[in-house]
């Protein structure tokens, strides 16, 4: 049951056979299949197993009979859950639909059966377990997995259907990103991670340890994709972790995420900007939409919620008039304060009653809210070339025009009070002729938290780091 | 000639054509650009300019008369080198070729012109001297840039046709790459950057501080695609940073630089990996051939080289048989030898010399000179199944079959005399049933500046870190 049982080094002529490819035109036919163990019940001479691969399964048989002695369906009925198993089989039709199985029409009458990895007896989580929706089988005393438990097992959680779609969707969102842009005529870069200065005025950054100096980790990739449109590359996106040391505890708060950067030369008006960000959340939400529904489905099975509604174009509000619907619903909130978390869902609740749309823009952020490199509004100095972009009323996006002048934006940040020492390479960046531009970041892990209708971010972050997790 | 002379706040009918699009069809036709002064030279009543944008220019020309001042001609000639203009302006044909010019045919007659945003009038370096080839021009005195003063104003440089053309192509790389694997079943994952144990075996790690304790960067995603795999996702990749606090001031080595790497189940055989893999990066190699050959022409203007070579199937050579080549031409080393640099780029000569190809993988190197988790080969204790890649003789993907047992991957361990305290997460990862994988990790950096045949990776990193470089 160790390695060399089975010689896994040596090739073989033997096609292994997919799950999913089990149906019944298969029937009659002897294959190989190498699978997990998913359950495995022994009943008299007869050892019925269950075998996975990923979401797919199908019911296998051991019967002590012409083929099989007493002892190897003993040996059969003793393999550990979780194992893996290659098995040559015939593909038998049945005559009632397996219920339990995603292949209900056949099961595998087994001939052989050799251990290729053998799981410990003791899981420390149990498959089933971990998908059970919420209150389902209360009553019979099932438990459900806790999410810290779920953590610490990963790779064992992981398994179960709805992690395998929430991490192949999460797939589909960074391809559908990368595509969209690319047919924009987006240039793909790659931007560093160790830096030399605090980015945004040295708050919240992790310091590391470079050789007999301190250097640290980039908050965003903000200062270089801006300096790559200074370098002509005139459309530019990236992926990449970015990395914040706030000590936010939160359901929607990660230590490192994954950042979705855009970053845009634009020809008269910012709004061109806001166009080609919103255009490319549409093309996500439908590529989802259209090509990922088993995985929504799956989800929704443990986790249910509504479909993911968006208009074209996307809506635009400002946030003068998202304020003025939040202060006709009874909130008190001063004209140039931010938004509140909880006015942030109350507004996307308000804005889906009112337009039926868990997408939109809110454009127009006051000046004074917003980072030393944004844009002012040229019209009102209150106000800013600067929006965010919500889904199922969470931030997704924060994103502006930015400053391309080095002496506003020299300006910007005494008014700010930065000092201007630590950001001499930033501002120095456009003084050779810089085209006004803009753009934003999108947090990928949101994006797919509130795509799903998920409520916490651990749920869509493979590993997630947050002040209190480091491992696995 | 600040922001505001010309409005970029408000919307406009304004279409801006592209200098690319300016070909006789156009004469006659009055039209916008923006683009950058590229020169400027005043002559008598007229002002002759070069517009730029990216690798194309076209030449215009501003003449007293009609529609233009003296005043305008001498404002025109006034302009410095970089600035972002805004011209309308007379599509005309010429009668000579502008041999100069990306657009030979035409010129542009300039009726106004607007400054959008001013460079400096000091310019660190010059766009002409950081294509000059070397050597060239060296007996009329005609500098080159050096690389430091290159980097250090990187977003100029950048603007040079050589560097436009390499960062096209490293996006081009990192597509070619992701399509190929999704195309195959490949799933992308992200994986965490903090890590809470170094992985392989502590050494050149970068320390960071988090919150009340310590972390480090990961060196790899070794460990997170490898707990995928046990995870069932069968076949992973992954884009990102990779981290090494390696001392090494070579032309090849970085302290943060970009992985593409892959993970795989397989089902008899880990030459069904080294297929996988070869086969993906002779997929890039085909894709840069048949759609990157205008960048590859124009970073060959400044950096000679000749074409990529590459067989199919990929070249596989054993490493005794790569050993007996080199101890034909004279080279002394033992058989569980590591390959030293200068006999890595020996054999890459011997093979080209012998087999006509710039690409070829090394399979099967002593087991001794490989990280503990790499499988031994079952026929011969003293190999491995592990491989390395090569182009023009450099290293760029490392890999092998990996030990999917625990406790051979615990012998394996105390073999190394590594902590088994310290890798404790790593080896009960495979404690719940693990399939034979392998996988690989390749340098983003490398590939393209050995497709290119560079000859320091400071040209393919877009900002590089090295034990002497964090800015910009």
């Amino acid at each position: 049951q160790r390695i060399g049982e089975l010689d896994s080094f040596s090739a073989t002529d033997r096609v292994l056979v997919r799950v999913q490819d089990f149906t019944p035109e298969k029937a009659d036919q002897l294959i190989w299949l190498r699978a997990r163990v998913h359950t495995s019940r022994a009943k008299g001479k007869q050892c019925f197993l269950v075998l996975r691969q990923q979401q797919f399964n199908v019911q296998a048989l051991v019967a002590v009979g012409d083929r099989a002695s007493k002892q190897m369906v003993k040996f059969a009925a003793n393999i550990t859950k979780e194992s893996i198993v290659d098995v040559e089989a015939f593909v038998r039709k049945v005559e009632q639909k397996i219920e339990s199985c995603s292949q209900q029409d056949v099961e595998l009458h087994i001939e052989r059966i050799f251990v290729v990895s053998q799981a410990e007896a003791r899981l420390p989580l149990q498959l089933e377990d971990a998908v059970r929706p919420d209150g389902e089988g209360e009553e019979e005393g099932r438990a459900t997995v806790n999410q810290d438990t779920k953590l610490d097992n990963r790779v064992i959680d992981l398994r179960t259907t709805t992690s395998q779609a929430i991490f192949r969707l999460q797939s589909g969102v960074c391809m559908l990103f990368r595509d969209t842009l690319t047919k924009k005529g987006f240039v793909e870069i790659q931007t560093p991670k160790i830096i030399s200065a605090a980015s945004e005025g040295g708050a919240n950054v992790f310091t590391v340890s470079y050789f007999k100096t301190s250097a640290y980790l980039a908050q965003s990739p903000q200062l270089y994709k801006q300096m790559c449109i200074c370098a002509d590359f005139d459309k530019v996106f990236c992926v990449g972790p970015v990395f914040r040391a706030e000590d936010s505890n939160t359901h929607r708060h990660l230590t490192e995420f994954v950042g979705l950067d855009i970053e845009m030369a634009f020809s008269y008006h910012y709004h061109e900007v806001i166009d080609s960000i919103t255009d490319t959340m549409v093309q996500i939400f439908k590529g989802l939409r259209d090509n990922f529904q088993t995985e929504i489905q799956m989800v929704n099975k443990q986790f249910p919620s509504e479909p993911f509604k968006f208009l074209e174009p996307t809506l635009r509000l400002e946030y003068t008039e998202g304020l003025a619907m939040l202060h006709e619903a009874g909130v008190e909130m001063g004209d140039e304060e931010d938004l509140s978390t909880p006015n942030e869902k109350l507004l996307g609740r308000l804005v889906k009653e009112k337009y039926d749309t868990d997408f939109y823009v809110l454009d127009k952020y006051p000046l004074a809210v917003r980072p030393f490199y944004t844009m002012p509004d040229p019209n009102n100095p209150k106000y800013s070339n600067s929006y965010d972009m919500f889904m199922r009323g969470e931030e997704i996006l924060s994103g502006a025009q930015r400053v391309h002048d080095a002496q506003l934006l020299t300006d910007r940040a005494i008014h700010h009070q930065i000092d201007l020492e630590k950001i001499k390479a930033y501002i120095d960046s456009f003084r050779y002729g810089a085209p006004p531009h803009g753009g934003g970041g999108i947090g990928l892990e949101r994006v797919c938290m509130l795509y799903l209708g998920l409520h916490n971010i651990r749920q869509t972050s493979m590993f997630p780091r947050d002040p209190k997790r480091l491992t696995p």
